[in-house]
């Protein structure tokens, strides 16, 4: 890491503190008499009515602890002294029934003890996963989703992020209605935030910090309110929702004009993610209160590794939120291509994985010769690079002597030549006075992966490579011109599968095929915090830009959150599974050659459910899907019902008694399959009975879907019936698929689909079918760095490529996959 | 210079080589047997009919030289032979009547035998002169001259520059109708040059460099057609008449949308500066082919210095422009602020100089005690400089020494105290790892003569710079913040006259008060050559940029341009003199505080009209001038006729030997009057006669003016009469106007104005008032580097700092001021 530290520029302040700092104390701490933060679950059917609300009863809750115990004065530093009495830090009502409280062990073992508390448990910390997208998705003003959901102006996304910059244009409410009746949300005041900063695009803005606060006392918030100063989270709300932005760019690449996939919805923010970390309270807290405030989606773009389902804040609250008819969207994390390293695999929320779009980022190198090569790269500025001499020698061209490096004049264009050890070369290279640089490579440094360049360098391949260094080795006087800020669209294969994106099964339940869907999440152009780096230059020249390219599935989560969004005011009465199904059963499976999408992180073979699910997300087809799979709070509870989980684990979900067990049944009406195996299984049947929903349009005589399939390699599967008939709008139907497989050779995933085409219509309702080896389950394993280093070197060098090359994002949830 | 070196980035590719070669050999050589052009002006009249033109007739005459004589093979280098017989460069029938040719001093002498010979001489080499400021106009789309000329739509303006880069936005064609059917010129192809390169917009592109050919028979030309590499002529051309660009910027500097002051108007673009330098045979083939091809306005943003006027190819040019009812319009030269350095100072031609605009480019220090200045800053990007620790050390903040310096880090902020020498301390950061600089300084560094920064840094004052130090040297860890391409418009007083814009009296003739007028001229923003270098960012990293800030009154001159090319749409009959009236009397000498224009050059005393003439040009006003004062070809003749001249001489301007000197008079009806006194001066009366046009509208009954005066201080002014009454359009009146004056103290200038104000109207005629020193004698004065060595310490150091800090442009006419 030491040589690519000058590449890491990139969103140093915040996001590496966090990385540098690991787990807060308290968790690995053994002392008892230390104060940490518990979520506590209480059944509030027990609720005394003497208490007003259910905040004083656990308020009182608390307080009778407080002469249960007392905690040793055990800290020579005064402000580093837990607070003298334990604490209700948050009380729930909407995500959960229940509070977090900071607790001694002590205390925690009394309060267990009381008769209302289901479960309490340590918070814990989660990971965030960090414009041509719009129009890749084909959003347009003329036809489709945009239209019929008037660009989505009455519905309101909660994004659960870093914050806001408030200032930022694509926040700006020009020409917007008044603020939805339904709004009960606010815009809280706080360091350099006041309620003036919100107007009708920007509707609420809060922030969670009680957690935080109480995992790290000693530390002063740099910006306490819910104004970001990391960029994320404007980055996120952006992309749901911004409004339009012409002639925006980043430092000259991706020019053109912003705006979110929902540009007229209205956006709350909700701030939950501080200096060092997010912490499940702060996270449970916010989606509390954004379901409270009435938001329609939720935008989630962080998750907790290794958590099950009754643990993960994002799990209890995505249940809450489907129960009030808001859908949560979630990111996948960024911990791919591994299998099994997926998080937010979470049954009654969506998750989603992050592709590639069509658009290419490049300097176009030009020699005397007259050759001309396009290659990689992303100088932040209009490096002029105009018929400059080429050097080519065979040892400096190996770029990892700075002593010989040195001796390069700014009258010159070097080439470094590929040694397997381009970051480290481009690491040598900042701060040389040299004209540029040429860096050959066949290693998917592409601008997937490339955050910036901080000083004039094109990237080609091997091919383009020897033909340079042949040029300037039997040429008198070679040189070279480059031009730089060339942006491309629609010159790639896309969408692929990206490289980071986390792949399924699922770590939280893996019987749901989990990612649900891809969406764009590589090289997106959105809103960002002007007072955050986000290139640089030479070696002490940092850059701020009010949009930047970030990459991640926390971009692509936005994304689908906003077609979320649309689809909800399209169709206001669709249940959040309804809007998730139509989704997923509309999502492309091609890419724009017409061939199957591919993987970047399987050489480009057809990509996998397990790595985007049904495929990406189309949102005009998802207006109008034919047919959904819906479910109710029941179904997920029947599907809980089935896991081996204890009745408290299950109320730390379901909250309420209202539910029952009694058609318990681990066969969720999903618009998926999944079928696993282990090293044991020789040859299984796995069936499933899904009913579907006919959406399609009303006062038609008769519609007819018929299956067909694409079968796994390797499996025999099954449909009956294979023709489903409605006779009128909302009519269900059911089927059952049965799939007889086997293990496959090497753990590989197998896959196909069942898709219903409509006889004589437009409609076609596909559902991806995987075959997956089985994981290790969530609660044993040790989701650690060990899985890294098994990985193959290349793919630990792309990571390292994101990690050297500027996402915080990239770095932020890699390294804390290699630190847990 | 050597430690300005680093600073001194731009234009060093092409201009200054011109800058560092001085003189052609052809001019400092004695041989006889070489070669060089010579300029032949020839009596038409005395054509024998056998030939059926007078190129013909031309070629014949120096054909038959070349059996005169032999020049010996004197070279070595066969590249650099001679060719082996006079050559006929061009033939010119508009400009003037002859041509210029390559000849031994033998076949000159030859050739001056000849009866139709009337003058020879060698060529010269001439210098070329170098957007809020369309608004500063006033030019707006709901009133005045805009509406008024439909934007010029039917006016072509010929532009005499380095050529065009036709792919530049600002010659997009969008929406225009076909070009006018009088034009008759062409699309030359060329080097990187083909004729669809032209459009509705851009009609025609030449080149005209047989006179550059002829003086460097070894120079392979770099671009051998209209096609601009230097981006002045693109910059000029665009000022005139470039169409609307939104979105453009200098580096983030300046944002907004482009556009030309005629943004309607055709462009025909005469390419006549090549490598090393501007011949003035290829001037006057430019300027001949112009008025051939029906150009309506010249624009010419270069000049020739110590020339008479029957030697200057301007003056010879702009003679036969005026004849055929083209105004040129030409730049006064930026060798200012002495006086008499002015060039161009014809009286048939408009004379421009150059002001401010009401913009500044700021860079903003945010220091921790929460005190916050606005400094000058042009630094090339957006740099991110954000709660840095601030440096103040008495020694290293002397900002002299490499050593201590070098031991500052990127994480720090230096401060460099006023030690005179900002420039030195600049050149001495660049390459450093700080993090930025903060320099203190008075010296009018200012944004008009920065063309940029190479690393993040701010100039303040030295107020502003005692608080930085004392918050720097009493707080225990300061630190400041910084914010960068800031742009205010409107916080400026202005238009104040440039320090460095040419002052009168005129070379050329001293009795015509030069310049004429004024406009913007300084940090303007119009298109560039993306392939030349527009700023940069350390010691190796060059920038391009497709609109560069320039400044110069070479950008003065196509705003005057534009002005008179509308007021030729408007008023297609105005002689190109009662266009010049127009703009000069309805000039505005008031800035936009209401107080009298400011001169930058004269520690902001009130501009004389020898800085501004009178004033800046007002187009809306200049619409409806209510009086013209018009001149005919004759009138002009009359005036020639009075100057100390042969007749030969008197013919390489008139061409021809239908004027007569039967009225000689150096008193030329002009809208400005100048009296001139020397040392010996002591009382003197001088009377001018002066006749007015009324071109106020039609059909009023009578219009009446009355005449207010400003005397000059020390004169005794009187008018005759002091009504002046007209009873229907187009009338004539005159009157006369006697000064009475003697020596100014210490060599000052005095001025005043006459102003015809219309009784009950709202037209007002303004004539300016100058009593100045004469300047020596052009004829005799060796235009030197002395003159700059007697200049104020003070002026000289902020040419130094124009030449250190990037504009080519001033670098270039203030070297060739004192290599001349």
């Amino acid at each position: 890491m030491s040589t690519l530290n000058n590449l890491v520029a990139y969103f140093y302040t915040t996001l590496a503190i966090l990385i540098l700092m690991g787990h807060f104390p308290c968790i690995s701490s053994a002392k008892t008499s230390q104060r940490c933060t518990y979520i506590i679950h209480m059944d509030k059917t027990l609720m005394p009515t003497v208490f007003t609300s259910h905040h004083l009863w656990y308020t009182s809750i608390v307080d009778s602890l407080s002469s249960t115990s007392t905690p040793a004065a055990s800290f020579n530093d005064p402000k580093s002294m837990p607070p003298s009495s334990p604490k209700v830090l948050y009380s729930y009502d909407k995500a959960l029934h229940g509070f977090s409280a900071l607790l001694s062990a002590d205390e925690l073992q009394s309060l267990k003890k009381h008769p209302a508390c289901v479960i309490a448990y340590k918070e814990t910390k989660g990971t965030i996963d960090t414009t041509r997208s719009i129009d890749f998705l084909s959003l347009n003003p003329h036809k489709g989703l945009w239209p019929a959901s008037y660009y989505g102006e009455e519905v309101i996304i909660g994004v659960i992020d870093t914050g806001v910059w408030p200032e930022s244009q694509s926040f700006r409410d020009d020409g917007m209605p008044p603020v939805p009746s339904k709004w009960k949300g606010a815009c809280e005041p706080g360091q350099d935030f006041n309620t003036s900063m919100c107007n009708r695009k920007l509707i609420g803005a809060r922030c969670f910090n009680k957690g935080f606060k109480a995992a790290h006392p000693k530390v002063k918030l740099n910006m306490n309110s819910a104004r970001d100063t990391v960029g994320h989270g404007t980055h996120t709300a952006s992309t749901a929702t911004g409004a339009f932005v012409d002639g925006v760019s980043f430092f000259g690449y991706a020019p053109g004009t912003a705006r979110g996939v929902a540009p007229r919805a209205r956006v709350a923010v909700y701030k939950v993610i501080w200096e060092y970390g997010l912490h499940s309270s702060d996270i449970l807290a916010a989606i509390d209160q954004a379901i409270s405030d009435g938001v329609d989606v939720i935008s989630i773009s962080l998750g907790f590794n290794g958590l099950p389902l009754y643990k993960d804040p994002v799990a209890i609250g995505s249940f809450a939120a489907m129960e009030h008819g808001v859908l949560l969207s979630s990111s996948a994390g960024n911990a791919g291509p591994l299998l099994g390293t997926l998080h937010n695999g979470i049954p009654w929320a969506l998750t989603v994985a992050a592709g590639t779009i069509d658009r290419q980022f490049s300097g176009m190198l030009s020699l005397g010769n007259g050759h001309t090569i396009l290659g990689w790269s992303l100088f932040p500025a209009s490096a002029l690079v105009e018929k400059v001499s080429l050097k080519f020698d065979e040892k400096l061209s190996a770029c990892n002597s700075s002593t010989l490096l040195s001796k390069a004049g700014p009258n010159e264009i070097i080439i470094c030549t590929d040694m397997g050890t381009t970051l480290d070369q481009m690491s040598m290279i900042i701060g040389l006075k040299v004209a540029a640089a040429i860096f050959i490579s066949d290693d998917p440094i592409d601008n997937n992966l490339l955050g910036g360049l901080p000083f004039p360098g094109i990237i080609i391949n091997s091919k383009e490579g020897r033909s340079v260094v042949k040029y300037a080795k039997t040429t008198k006087r070679p040189w070279a011109s480059m031009r730089f800020q060339q942006t491309f669209v629609g010159s790639r294969t896309a969408p692929a599968a990206a490289v980071y994106t986390s792949r399924g099964p699922s770590q939280s339940y893996s019987g749901i095929l989990k990612p649900d869907l891809m969406a764009p999440g590589s090289q997106i152009l959105a809103a960002f915090v002007p007072s955050t780096e986000a290139a640089s230059i030479g070696n002490n020249i940092l850059l701020s830009s009010e949009y930047a390219l970030l990459s991640g599935t926390s971009m692509a989560c936005p994304h689908a959150s906003g077609v979320a969004a649309l689809l909800k005011a399209a169709h206001p009465t669709w249940s959040p599974t309804a809007i998730k199904s139509a989704m997923m059963t509309t999502a492309n499976s091609l890419d724009n050659s017409g061939n199957p999408i591919k993987d970047d992180g399987e050489a480009r073979k057809p990509a996998s459910p397990l790595a985007m699910g049904s495929g990406q997300v189309d949102p005009n087809r998802a207006l109008d899907p034919g047919l959904v799979y819906d479910a109710t709070p029941q179904d997920y509870v029947n599907l809980l019902c089935s896991m081996n989980i204890t009745k408290s684990q299950m109320l730390t979900i379901t909250k309420s008694s209202k539910y029952h067990c009694l058609n318990t049944s681990s066969d969720l009406n999903y618009p998926s399959f999944i079928a696993l195996y282990d090293n044991e299984t020789k040859t299984r049947v796995k069936t499933f009975q899904r009913t579907v929903t006919n959406v399609g349009p009303g006062g038609v005589a008769t519609t007819t879907y018929k299956a067909s399939m694409i079968v796994p390699v390797g499996t025999r599967v099954t449909v009956n019936p294979q023709i489903l008939v409605f006779k009128k709008q909302y009519e269900k139907q059911s089927y059952s698929l049965t799939i007889k497989y086997g293990r496959n050779h090497k753990g590989k995933v197998s896959f196909g689909s069942l898709v219903w085409e409509e006889v004589g219509g437009k409609h076609s309702v596909r559902s991806p079918i995987a075959v997956s080896p089985m994981m290790d389950s969530v609660e044993d394993v040790k989701w650690n760095s060990l899985r890294w280093a098994s990985w193959p070197k290349t793919a630990r060098s792309r990571v390292a490529a994101v990690e050297g090359l500027g996402h915080g994002e990239f770095r932020f949830s890699s390294k804390t996959a290699s630190n847990v």
